[in-house]
């Protein structure tokens, strides 16, 4: 574990007035009640806005699902870990003496939690611009992706992270029927989600493509259900 | 439906230098194509962020649960549908005719998407400082009823706004035992969630004290599960 939070600052490229906050946002609640908690609900909030307002200007066609989606591939665990673990967050972590000796330092949901609160500690050290520009810079890659549509995830992906992002169960796939001559097949495959009553049908030329045209369905239903587009 | 937007912008204290984003924010998405979405997805997102900052300051002592359920307490549908119905905004709203025939600008949903986009819009027109005292204005009686603990509600009460904002159905209770003579009784309840394997069970002195205290089992296995204070 390291101390010298000066050196912790270079790394980030950006400067603390009390760096008291930036100790307080490596703070995992293992070490004590001082923790980052606060300083990620906060951060969590900041970077929704930040990343909300960029892709509004970026993508003034996009449809409203869509910036969801593009927001929701950004602002991920598995994202923020990975850009913590290129700042190198885990080595400044503050763990308790269970989470330092399993290794909580290189846990994705700890080292993402520890980013949302560092983002809130440079908003409350130098207010949201500087911290718009210190994210923005953070995700330039990630945000110069999207321009190339690799957001556009398959229909599966989808519903399985919707589904995860809810702590419910993945969905199940059945093959239903397979017709046709080897070189004109039919398959058709249902999919079951713990939301829904009844399963979703797919169709298509390979069980591949009959599962994705099966999640399609599954996630038209849950839109229509919860009132936005998936 | 009014359309001299001048009205509109000194009943919300507030003047647009593009008033179209205005009228875009009034725009329901069955009136066309060109409709509030995009500025609901902005001002939901800046909306969140003003509302945790201002906790965040208010609150320096407050868990990041309560923290959470505060802003639940604000920002929700009923809240925002109420705040939009005192600045008239149904009377604004841009609806098609299948809306404007069922009475869609008296429908919460509508009036809560409607004063979002109204502070995206706010946001784009005038940014993000200027829409922060906006809504701190819009709130200051919400946020000066927190300080007086308001927001503090009761396990049941918690348990059943956490699962209807993930669409799910409401917990079931059920009355397990009733013992001990007629004025010193011991009551347990199960309490039945939808995500939860195993009922969750609760004893109290009457039947409600038992309820409440099978919630807050419910609440407790529901927060180790989502890694979060609920």
């Amino acid at each position: 574990m390291k101390t010298d939070l000066t050196r912790l600052q270079r790394r980030l490229k950006i400067s603390f007035a009390h760096p008291g906050l930036l100790q307080e946002a490596l703070t995992h609640r293992s070490a004590g009640s001082r923790n980052n908690e606060r300083l990620e609900f906060l951060g969590d909030a900041a970077l929704g806005f930040v990343i909300a307002h960029e892709l509004f200007h970026r993508f003034p066609k996009a449809r409203e699902g869509e910036l969801s989606r593009m927001r929701a591939s950004l602002v991920n665990q598995t994202t923020l870990a990975a850009l913590a673990r290129r700042l190198e967050l885990g080595e400044w972590l503050i763990l308790g003496a269970g989470e330092l000796k399993s290794g909580g330092f290189r846990r994705d949901s700890i080292l993402s939690d520890a980013l949302e609160a560092v983002i809130g500690a440079i908003v409350e050290d130098r207010g949201i611009e500087p911290c718009r520009h210190w994210i923005l810079s953070l995700f330039s890659e990630h945000l110069a992706a999207l321009e190339e549509g690799s957001w556009q995830k398959d229909p599966k992906t989808r519903l399985q992270e919707f589904l995860q992002s809810r702590g419910l169960s993945l969905p199940r796939y059945e093959l239903i029927s397979q017709q046709g001559s080897p070189h004109d097949q039919e398959f058709t495959v249902a999919c079951q989600v713990e939301l829904l009553d009844a399963a979703c049908h797919g169709c298509g030329r390979s069980r591949k493509h009959a599962e994705q045209q099966a999640a399609a369905a599954a996630l038209k239903k849950l839109s229509e259900r919860f009132g936005k587009d998936l």
